[in-house]
């Protein structure tokens, strides 16, 4: 299969470098970028890119896609009735039958937002492979130790290598744990055991709130960062989630680990938890992601609106309006995220590197006049301007309409019915 | 011209309430709401909304249209260098030829947004009006003091007069100065003088930053909201922008004098001017509106990005996740813009207000499950859920597609044009 996207900018993401000229596609991966594409050549399909620009997607970096069926059904209260009144009984609720459809919802989202791929971490994650399968979604999803639902040390070990087989694959698998709270000496030890076996980088929220690091604290006498690189968790990498309360000491061990922070700036809004000195981070030479945590904190998943806050947040905490560049923060939602994913051949529009691509209307009128186009994306984007979005080579969004094998209004009749029979707190 | 909107979800804002229903439009003026509108009788346009929400068009109660030529050209910058350095050279180079391309850039923005009126204050409004009659757009323009242009006292009061004779035309107006820090004395006997026999309402940037408000206080001995009480300038009520720095006794006035606070987040976020107290404000019986501020500090045009930040700002500020509920916010967005701007006929979807109406597509995956659509609305809405807006009971904005007589292409084109020349900072 040979695909054609001609006549377009192309931003490559290896600089801030905007090229005209074609992208050819062969089956999952690009093959031809540059403008001596030969555009008369065979192809299965031509898209005239009519001048729009053509980018890497973007890297959903921290995500618990099924959590839809919570959106808007606990907002505006605070964090421990958020979750332990709202959340944790209604998750509890949860059975494998759910999770499909409930991701399927978040799945088109993110097509609307021109989002490529996530790190996924939730519960029955084979049931959310399927629906990614289903959809031809690209996720990472972060295996947990759970021996009650059969996942012991040897069954995540046996996991990752699968999984991770073809490096081209669409769905893919790392291990991780919950977070530093709510890990007992078993999880730990199971962890340590996984990941010194497997070579798995490492996930895990960490110091998403003030008082997560002082109880870490308190109980440990060190910070969850320190407690994970006692234990030798960060020793293949990988990545921990929020970060809002990090010390210096933090981010020196971050930095020594190559471990990505992956920030969750409406997250962290929404329930008050913080602005994370990215700033600070950045100076310390430190590596940022994006996610967009679930749609339960966040309510949307829209990178738009993760990178605009990113930046905008930075300015609120360190009054200080120049702050990060919009490249910078194109570069955490696409390069860094891929990165952050173990997806080392997601992170560029490049030959070699896997057909993940958006186009972007540049005839949206937030999108004019072009001044400059990395900032009217960062400052002014949103998910109107997303007009293309390709996955593993093939256009699964175009021009407002989902060119998937589904019936989408089936897709949110299933997970209404799931959403009502989930809301319903047992006694 | 009598319009249907048929099967549809209906939010009047008069109250949360969401009823099930039909709308008739005749010419510019709702004519019918409810269940029982005859979708039977004769129509010359038809619309079957297919269960879709129609609520009230959005109200912008703060900008500068016509700084579309400056989106994206001064980021990341200092206030005091976006101003000097790069704002005000550029604004200087502007004529009244190039105010009408300029402009309607932005209402072709606003039009994806669902704002069908804004209040809008910047140079040349004849000019202005002229884009907005063109397209068919709804503003009120602010008029200002400026004998130089000819706007001396009695211009002002003539063209108040005048441009409100008829209470449900499609442009009116009213009148305002910049800020008490840009006023000088002739100024201020001028607004006076103008108010008091116009009877117009008032309209001022105030209290934006700390330092224009410490400032006034050594200059004058008092803030710049108890000198414009002082000088008597609240009488007919009207509203302020910004209001970022409101003391106890400056709330008082305000709602004594029944003064809209229009509160502008994403600006004041982007130029690092802070957080607006607008849970004090709510507290102390204030009317809130939203205002986008000019595409040079924002720099989109797009009221789900102020209604959002607006809430999770507040958030952020009081370290309470606790803070504004969504329907609250819908009013400020609604409503509440309406009394600010003096359209009391395009306060709610009623009969015999103004047919300033918009469709939310509850089919696109952000509006799903619906557990709560006002929440889905204000936390997880976005451009992309804007199915039709309509003005003055005409559709100019259809799934994606501007339905005017005019090419945006070319559109694009002149505007492009000028923003290069307006570009160039003169020595």
């Amino acid at each position: 299969m040979r695909t054609l996207l001609k006549n377009a900018k192309i931003l490559k993401m290896i600089d801030e470098n905007i090229i005209e000229g074609h992208v050819a596609i062969t089956d999952n991966m690009i093959s031809e970028v540059g403008p001596d594409v030969d555009i008369n050549a065979q192809y299965d399909k031509v898209i005239d890119c009519e001048g729009n620009l053509l980018m890497p997607g973007f890297k959903n970096a921290h995500t618990h896609s099924a959590m839809t069926f919570l959106r808007s059904k606990a907002d505006d209260s605070s964090l421990q009735d958020w979750l332990f009144k709202e959340i944790f009984p209604r998750e509890a609720n949860l059975h494998p039958g759910c999770i499909k459809e409930l991701t399927k919802v978040a799945i088109l989202e993110y097509l609307t937002s021109g989002i490529t791929s996530c790190l996924d971490m939730y519960f029955f994650i084979d049931e959310y492979k399927e629906a990614c399968d289903e959809l031809g979604f690209r996720s990472v999803f972060i295996g947990m130790y759970n021996p009650k639902d059969g996942r012991d040390v040897d069954s995540l070990i046996r996991m990752y290598k699968e999984w991770n087989q073809d490096k081209n694959a669409l769905n893919k698998m790392v291990i991780g744990m919950h977070a530093e709270y709510t890990a007992d000496e078993e999880q730990f030890m199971a962890m340590e055991n996984c990941l010194k076996t497997s070579g798995s980088p490492f996930y895990v929220h960490a110091c998403e709130t003030y008082s997560e690091v002082k109880e870490c604290i308190d109980k440990r006498g060190m910070t969850p960062i320190e407690y994970f690189d006692l234990r030798h968790l960060f020793d293949n990498g990988g990545a921990i989630f929020h970060g809002v309360y990090l010390t210096d000491n933090d981010m020196k061990i971050l930095k020594e680990k190559d471990i990505t922070v992956v920030s969750c700036p409406a997250s962290n809004m929404k329930l008050a938890s913080g602005i994370a000195d990215i700033t600070c981070m950045l100076n310390k030479g430190l590596r940022i992601a994006i996610g967009t945590d679930g749609s339960a904190s966040n309510n949307a998943l829209d990178m738009f609106r993760e990178m605009y806050l990113l930046t905008g947040l930075q300015k609120i905490a360190t009054k200080n309006p120049v702050s990060i560049s919009a490249f910078e923060v194109l570069k955490m939602a696409t390069v860094n995220g891929a990165i952050a994913m173990n997806l080392d051949n997601a992170k560029y529009l490049e030959v070699g590197q896997l057909a993940d691509i958006i186009m972007i209307d540049l005839m949206r009128p937030s999108m004019q006049p072009i001044n400059n186009i990395i900032s009217n994306l960062v400052y002014s984007g949103g998910k109107d301007v997303v007009k293309m979005t390709m996955i593993n080579g093939k256009i699964l969004y175009f021009d407002g309409k989902f060119l998937i094998n589904e019936d989408i209004s089936e897709i949110y009749k299933k997970a209404q019915s799931l959403t009502d029979e989930l809301g319903i707190i047992k006694q």
